[in-house]
């Protein structure tokens, strides 16, 4: 067999998800569909993580393999991509680029680092062309506050009061190598537009998105900067913020050795 | 009376435009029913420019009038942005801001220049996350032939060459301001993204758009950059190049004495 690395952008706002579930739209599924259109080989599409529904992806890292026989038909890369991407055309998932890779590069496991970047656009009316695309906050946020707070989650910390109820991870203990808040200036849109962008190696069950809700919190003035290092340390989910909702999270690129 | 200015942000995708038309859902007409469900009063709300069906708007100011006693009762401006916005909620157009005006001040004749902005993107892929908010264009462009290319756009010009057919202005006669292109550097979406913004007292039907194909031709290499020259000259639509779509341009603003 030959093992393809696809990265692949979508838009998560009408997925269940990335993994395929029984009666739900998934991105997998559109991608394994758009594979045997092309192949007429049924293929498992293994992504390099499993965004919620309503995530959204730049840069997702995937693999699939098809049979020698068939992948020699198809030894123009740009081929297989376009193909995949016309089969994909009515739905809101695509496939930026494509290589082949060794037959056990795995796009999960041999991941040494993802970044998310999350949204946040704050203003005193809803947002309009940015709708599924940030959260939007109504309130002024203090965003000086929220910076020196991410700087009490970077590093190896017990995650336990970032972490969903249902995560399946076996140790809360993760590290964070960096967060960093971009305030962008160029944008056309009205209102105050945050990029807040977490690289860790991997990260618990809805860590970003608690992260997120506490951090934000703290821009609002409910909790202090430093509240932050206490609700670290408490190792509770219960002492931190809302779960930010999935609307603002982009799985934004993966890195391999 | 008392005369609001309002400015309005909206998603024009499922609009047949900013004008009311029958059996079309419009702009105005989502405006003129927010204003009567809070104040109780017909009234006709009044743009700066009648943008067309898919075309957006970041800040469109507009007027309307309510009689003294109705105006008395919402003196604080706040609530009445906050109401016409609540009856909004399920409509993808906002208000930015509201004033109170002189009676006799009016959002199209009173407007000094007008400034809008073209997107476009370009890469190898279809969009995915900026469907409906860009030109899609699937080849390289060359962007300093665009900008070579628009310098001739500059001035006071009969502009017929980039003019719809249905363009009811009594003169083809026009002064561009300024043309300016940003190539986005900060973008977290892959590809290559382009805000063309141009400024004028006002535009003929479709210049902007006329425009911008015209300008993309010459960055795909159909035309070069002194063939603007040529065709501005001809004063013939026919010489120009297509008319770009709609999902990629934006009212931006607009400046009153």
């Amino acid at each position: 067999m030959t093992r393809y690395k696809i990265t692949v952008e979508y838009d998560g706002t009408n997925f269940s998800g990335w993994q395929i579930q029984n009666g739900a739209p998934s991105v997998q599924e559109e991608l394994q569909k758009a594979v045997k259109s092309f192949s007429g080989i049924d293929v498992e599409v293994y992504g390099c993580g499993r965004t919620d529904a309503g995530v959204h992806a730049c840069a997702m890292p995937a693999h699939f393999d098809l049979p020698v026989n068939v992948a020699e038909k198809f030894n123009d890369l740009r081929i297989i991509k376009k193909a995949i991407n016309f089969y994909l055309q009515n739905v809101p998932v695509k496939v930026v680029s494509i290589e082949v890779v060794n037959d056990n590069w795995n796009a999960r496991f041999d991941c040494v680092k993802r970044h998310y970047v999350y949204r946040i656009c704050y203003r005193d009316f809803p947002v309009v062309l940015d709708d599924n695309r940030v959260w939007y906050i109504k309130r002024n946020i203090n965003v000086d506050d929220m910076r020196k707070a991410s700087e009490y989650l970077i590093g190896k910390h017990d995650f336990s009061s970032f972490r969903a109820a249902n995560c399946q991870a076996s140790s809360p203990i993760k590290t964070m190598d960096s967060i960093v808040i971009d305030e962008l200036k160029d944008n056309i849109i009205n209102g105050n537009f945050l990029n807040i962008y977490f690289s860790a190696k991997s990260f618990l069950y809805h860590q970003v998105r608690n992260m997120v809700g506490t951090l934000a919190d703290v821009g609002l003035g409910r909790f202090s900067y430093e509240d932050i290092d206490r609700i670290l340390k408490l190792k509770n989910r219960k002492y931190a913020g809302v779960t930010a909702p999935a609307c603002g999270l982009y799985f934004l690129k993966a890195d391999y050795n």
